[in-house]
This record gives structure tokens, C-alpha cells and sequence, in this order.
């Protein structure tokens, strides 16, 4: 069984205030992307950093997610903090991941500097931030979800299948790179 | 009223060896691009970490500076020690501008990767690393000038309006991007 | 005299169950690369983090290397640990290095962002990582290259020397530059 974690960390949505919509594109870009069964664990949830932290411990050691995407609070407002509660419960980062989703965003608006977007390893679970934003959240993710499958195969996860109408999931064929980088 | 603290770090020019080109340079760019009146703080110190850390503090925490840019120091030399500085005062930190730095003087030499600038947030201001050659500064501040007036927005600072004719500010039109992203 | 290590991180190959290939391709790409003569420290060894940072302290300290390439261990795998163990053992990072290899990389690959190679100081030496796939190696090694004598020259160390039909090393011509970035 996958499972997968959707975080959208903001103030306004957990409040009421708001719509859900950044969890709620996530949600829709990996259904229409994996064409693997999953499970959702999701959460809507204000941006403190406690609660961030508790929220993906519980989705990674809990829930047994082995993909968590996050939402928001990752920019340099006060309150934006998910790369600090990302960091702090990861036992390794994949500063790739924020390089190449900055690297795309800048194609089209010169802020995407602005985002402290990372990603990190947590067991056998990559957590990965992802703006607040619906149209950046896709092109972010688009940037990225070609790697995802082969990240969850070397972190002992279940094999990810993607729909090839969208995403071209690379894998390498030979069988020494699946183990080892 | 708008604060912008410049801090050259260079030991031959706090020893008076040099004349001070990079903070000069740094000062004339700023005075250029930005329409907004603004004040100055300004400091010559030489590459020793606390003395950088403690004039970071100071223009921060005492001067209400909104924005400060250090010049030099952030190379691999061993007295190079301006990031770790920097690092050291800043609450979180902005990797999108070290990285968008570098990408830019990619473009002209191939030690650009030997740049060990950055930048970060401490309170209400952003601290951003320059490197210490006049024409590497300009190269460097070109390439984030358009996103620094809108996230001295977003962590709460004045608004800095910038001269048409040499940057490009960007400013999300959605009210709701500028609360968070 | 020149010191150059070369640290194979590879539990297989450690183990002799496979040959020392990311080794062996480091060095030959250094014997093809570099005009300068110098002398090889070189070790293989498991993907264990105490033992790849006692072989990193001692190829600096003891044995005086100025520039150490460590091949594998760079990926998300569980027991890929070789950039926390560089880290842990360098006083002052250059992330330069690690987003010019994943940019490099990503012309080939998108599972390039998966990598976690990082490069830093240890008093008077550079610590790279690299990959542990041969063609990934000389990919990554032919990006950062141009720029390796100039950072050795910086931090105090001999000067190296490249043919120029493989590597156009760079070194400003300004000697002011030599001293400080």
C-alpha cells in the first residue's frame, strides 16, 4: 500500500478563513500523475513550527507515508517557517530539490529567489516543499516529480507508476545506480 | 523613513591600505537604482567574524536597517568569513539568492562557484552577501535587485520603489501573494 | 610536493566484492587532467560515516593532501552518508560546488536533483564530493575543474597545473583578486 502525505501549511485555511485550494492542486496533480494506488493522509494545519514538525512525524513514522508534499510557508514572511520544521525533522537533505524548483520558478517571475522551498529524507519517507501558490505549486512540482519515483526506489519505498501523459519518470536500467549514487 | 545599512568587509580597506571601491560601489548602485529616499549606515571592518556579526547586529537591531549588503569576504580564502557571519546572525536563511548569484556570474567566469555568498533574515531586515569586486558587485545585484524591494514587503519593511530605467521590480499583482507564499 | 586524495566510498568495492572502479576513474581523469606532478593518498571504504571522516581528517592533516575527491555515498539511499561525513569535517562549505554538478548533471539525467554532493574547507584543503557512476564522475568533475586550482590557490595551497587540451583553468589576472573575493 502507498502512502502519501499532503500538508498545507497555512494560517487562513486551518482558520476557516480560506479554501484548502493549495492541498486541494496537490491533491489533484497526483492523482491525475500516479497511476499506482494510493492512500492520502492529509492535513490542513496554521503555520506554526511545532505543528509542522509534529504533522510530518506523525504522517512519516505514524501514517508510514513514503512521499510527503507540503504546501506554503516558504517564503520570507514572518510566520513562513515549513523549511525550518521540514529541516529539523529530516535526517538528511536534498538540496536539489529546492535548486531545481527555484531554477523553474525564475523562468517566470524573478522572486522565485524569494523561496526557501527544500526537501529532505525522514526514514523511508522524502518530504518535499512545494509554494502556496496553485499555479506554482504545479510548476514546482512538475519540475520535480520525474525523480520522485527513482528517490522512493533507493529509499526502500513502494515503486511509484506515473501516467506518461504527463510526467516521464526516469529510472535508471542499470541495476548498480538503483542501488547506489 | 528607509534605512539600508553597507558593510564592506575588507581588511586592507578598514586598515586604510585600499581605498574603500566595493562599499563605494555598492553605495553609487544603490543610489542609482532606488527612487525611494533612504538613509545610510556604513562601515568599513576588516574579515574578523564577531566584528562582522556585532556591525550586522548593530545595523539591524540598533539602526533599523531594512536591508543591508555586505561587500567581500565570501570567498574560499581563510579569512574569507562573511557567510558564516551572516549565517550565524540570521534567523532563516534565503538560499535563492546565492544560488541566483552564482548562476549569474556563471555566465562570465567559471570560479563563480567559488562564491560562497548568501543571505538571510534577521528581524524586519534581509542581509544579503556581495562579493568584493566592484564589477562582480554589479553583476551580483542586478540579478536580485527586482526581488528585494517585495520581500522587504513581505517581511514587513518599507516599501522601496526602484528607478524604472535600471530595475525591473517585481511585485505579484494578487493581494493574497503578498501576504504569503 | 602536490597531495592529492582519492576516497572511494563504496561498501561493495570496500568489501572486494566489486571492482574499485569510482576510484580508479578519479584518478586517471587527474593523471590525464593535471600537468603538475603530483603524489596520490587513496582509500576504500565502506559507506560508514566515522570511517570517511577519519579517512578525510587524515588525508588532510596527516598527510597533507590539498585537494581530496571522494566518489559515491552522494545519493538519498540510507546508507549514502558521504556529504554529512564532508560536513562534519570541513570548517567552511562552498555550496557552489554542488549546484554547478546537479546543473551539470540535469543536462543529462532529472534524477540528477537526487544528489546530494557538497564540497567544502578543511584548513589548507578542498573536499569535493563526486558521484559514484564513472560517466557521472567525469561529467561532474569536467564542471567544477576549471575552477579547482584557482580555490587551491586561495587557500594557501600549491599551484596546479592543467594541459589545456582537457581543462582551461581560470585564474583572474588581477592580482588583487588573487587575495580576495
Amino acid at each position: 500500500m502507498i502512502k502519501i502525505g499532503i500538508v498545507n501549511v497555512s494560517d487562513r485555511a486551518s482558520a476557516g478563513e480560506y479554501e484548502d485550494l493549495p492541498g486541494k492542486e496537490a491533491r489533484a496533480l497526483l492523482q491525475k500523475y500516479l497511476t499506482s494506488d494510493w492512500e492520502e493522509a492529509y492535513a490542513v494545519i496554521p503555520d506554526e513550527r511545532d505543528q509542522i514538525e509534529r504533522t510530518l512525524i506523525r504522517f512519516v513514522d505514524q501514517e508510514g507515508c513514503c512521499l510527503v508534499i507540503t504546501t506554503g510557508g516558504t517564503g520570507p514572511a514572518p510566520r513562513d517557517v515549513t523549511p525550518e520544521a521540514t529541516e529539523a525533522v529530516c535526517e538528511r537533505m536534498m538540496q536539489g530539490f529546492g535548486e531545481a524548483m527555484r531554477m523553474e520558478s525564475l523562468k517566470y517571475v524573478p522572486t522565485a529567489i524569494l523561496s526557501r522551498q527544500t526537501a529532505g529524507l525522514r526514514g523511508k519517507c522524502l518530504i518535499v516543499n512545494l509554494p502556496g501558490k496553485p499555479k506554482a505549486i504545479k510548476e514546482c512540482l512538475d519540475a520535480i516529480m520525474p525523480a520522485i519515483p527513482f528517490c522512493i526506489d533507493l529509499i526502500g519505498g513502494p515503486r511509484l507508476e506515473c501516467d506518461e501523459k504527463y510526467v516521464t519518470v526516469f529510472r535508471p536500467v542499470d541495476k548498480d545506480a538503483r542501488r547506489k549514487m
